[in-house]
C-alpha cells in the first residue's frame, strides 16, 4: 500500500493508472476509521481495480468552536485497517499541503446547505464541498463513497457533482451500527461509559419514527413530536434539531408524501451526534 | 467542426478523443466572436490535437441592471469563424442544458474577487468561477485559453485552478486590440461612432501609464491620477475605478515594487469598457 503524503505524488501515481485503463475508487475520510469507512472501503475494492482513501482532518469544515484540535486521530491504525482491505494508496496530507496561505477558493451548494447541520454549523458544508472538489480533482476517480450517515453532505456531494458536471459517480452506503443500534462514529469515542449507554436513544427514538411512517403517517409534526418526545425523555440528551426534510431540497415538509429524509442532532453531554433514516 | 448543444455530446466525444490519447484545449467564450477569441482558438489550435470553443452567454454572471439581455449574439458568424480556424467543437447550450431549476452550487475566490470589477459586479465572478467550473468538466480540457483583457478574471480562474487542484493548463494570452488601440471586446459594438472614436482614452491613459512604471516611478497614486486626469479629460467617459494592484493577490498598492496590474473601468455613455496592462 502506497503512502502518500503529497497532492503531486498521488496525481503521479493516478496518471499511471488511468494510462494503463484502470478504474478508480474514492473513499474520502477524516481518519480515526471504523466499520463504517471500512464497509465504503469495501465496496469500493469490489467495484474498482484502485481504491484511494484519503485520510485528512479538513480544518475548513469545522467552526470555531468546533472540535477540530481534539478530533480522534491514529494513522497507524488507520494504515493496518486499510491495508487489511486491500487499498491501494492512502492519501494523508498536512493541511498546508492542502491549503496554501494564499489559499481564497470555495465550493458550496446553497439551499441544501441551510437547513438541519448547516443552521448550527453555517461553515461545514462549504468546507466539505471545497476538500472533496480538491479530492475529486486529485484521485480522478471514477467513483466516491459516502456514508448515509451524513445524509445532508451526502445529498449535498451528488447535487454538487450533478451541478458542477463532475465525471465522478457518487455511491452512498448504508449506516454502520454496534450491536445495540448506536450509528458508527469516530466521534463515539468522546462518550463516557454513561453516555455511551444512554446515546441509543438516537437509533430507539429514529427506529420508532420510521415504523410511524412506514405504517402510513403522513404528518411530519407527529412523527417529530414522537422522536422528540423519546429523545428529551433521555436526561443526558440535549436536541440540536429533529427534521423530516424531502430527501431532494432538504426543505422541511408538513405531509409525507414522497422521499423524506428524517434527521436528528443530539448532544449527549459534550458530544454531537448525528443520526437518520430515509423512506424513498 | 461538431456543434454540440448539450453537455452529453460533448461528453461523448470527449470520452472517444480522450481513449485516443488526444490533448484538448478549450476556450472559454460568450460568443459574438471576434479577433481577441480567434487568437486564443488559435494559440489553442497550434497546442493541442483537439480544440473546443464554449459558445455561451453566461446567464449567472450578469447582475440583475447589466446587459445580460441585449448581449450581443450572432452564432452563424461564430461557427464561421471558429470552422476557418480549425476548430473541432463548438459548444452552443441553452441556459436551462446548464442550469436545471434546482441547481444551487457555486464556486469562488475570495480576496481577488472583491476589489476592481467585484466592487460594482458583487456576483460576476461567482458566476464566471462555476461556469467555467463547469466547462472544465465538460471538455476534460488539458489547457484552457484565457485573454489578459479580463486581467481579473484571468487570475482569479488561476488561482482557483490551483486551489481546487484541476487537472488543466491556464493560458493567458495578450490583449488584441483594434488600429487606435482600442482593446477588442464584444462591448465596442454597442458604441455610437462619436463614442468609439472617444473610447481610444482607455488605451491612451494606459499607455501613459505603463510608461511612468517602466521609467521607474513606484508611487502608485501618481500614475493612477495621470491615468484617471486623462481619462476625465473625455467628457463621454465616466470613470468606474482607475487601480493598480499587485498582481497575485490583486490588493491596492501604494508603492510599484512588484508585478502589478494597472486596471481600469470606464463608461463611455453607456458602455462600460475594460482595459489594463501588467509589468511583471
Amino acid at each position: 500500500m502506497i503512502i502518500a503524503n503529497t497532492i503531486a505524488e498521488v496525481k503521479e501515481h493516478v496518471r499511471v493508472w488511468k494510462k494503463e485503463g484502470k478504474s478508480i475508487g474514492l473513499v474520502p475520510t477524516m481518519g480515526y476509521l471504523h466499520e463504517g469507512h471500512a464497509s465504503l472501503m469495501e465496496c469500493a475494492r469490489k467495484e474498482n481495480d484502485i481504491v484511494i482513501v484519503s485520510d485528512f482532518v479538513n480544518p475548513i469544515q469545522f467552526g470555531p468552536k468546533e472540535d477540530l484540535a481534539t478530533y480522534p486521530r491514529d494513522f497507524d491504525a488507520d494504515c493496518k485497517l486499510c491495508e487489511g482491505i486491500g487499498v491501494d494508496l492512502i492519501f494523508h496530507p498536512e493541511p498546508s499541503e492542502m491549503y496554501a496561505p494564499d489559499f481564497h477558493s470555495y465550493v458550496g451548494v446553497d439551499t441544501l446547505s441551510e437547513g438541519l447541520c448547516g443552521k448550527s454549523r453555517p461553515i461545514h458544508f462549504n468546507g466539505v464541498c471545497t476538500v472533496v472538489s480538491k479530492l475529486f480533482h486529485i484521485a480522478e476517480a471514477d467513483r466516491a463513497y459516502f456514508g448515509q450517515k451524513d445524509a445532508q453532505q451526502l445529498a449535498i456531494v451528488r447535487r454538487m457533482v450533478r451541478d458542477l458536471n463532475f465525471n465522478i459517480e457518487i455511491i452512498g452506503c448504508p449506516i454502520i451500527r454496534e450491536a445495540d443500534g448506536l450509528a458508527k462514529s469516530s466521534r463515539n469515542t468522546y462518550l463516557s461509559p454513561d453516555e455511551r449507554a444512554k446515546a441509543v436513544v438516537l437509533n430507539r427514538a429514529l427506529t420508532k419514527g420510521r415504523e410511524m411512517v412506514l405504517a402510513g403517517e403522513k404528518d411530519a409534526a407527529k412523527v417529530v413530536k414522537t422522536v422528540r418526545d423519546m429523545i428529551e425523555a433521555e436526561p443526558l440528551a440535549r436536541i440540536d434539531y429533529v427534521e423530516i426534510v424531502d430527501w431532494n431540497e432538504l426543505q422541511p415538509v408538513e405531509t409525507i408524501d414522497g422521499p423524506i429524509l428524517m434527521a436528528v442532532a443530539v448532544f449527549i453531554g459534550n458530544v454531537r451526534l448525528i443520526d437518520n433514516f430515509i423512506v424513498e
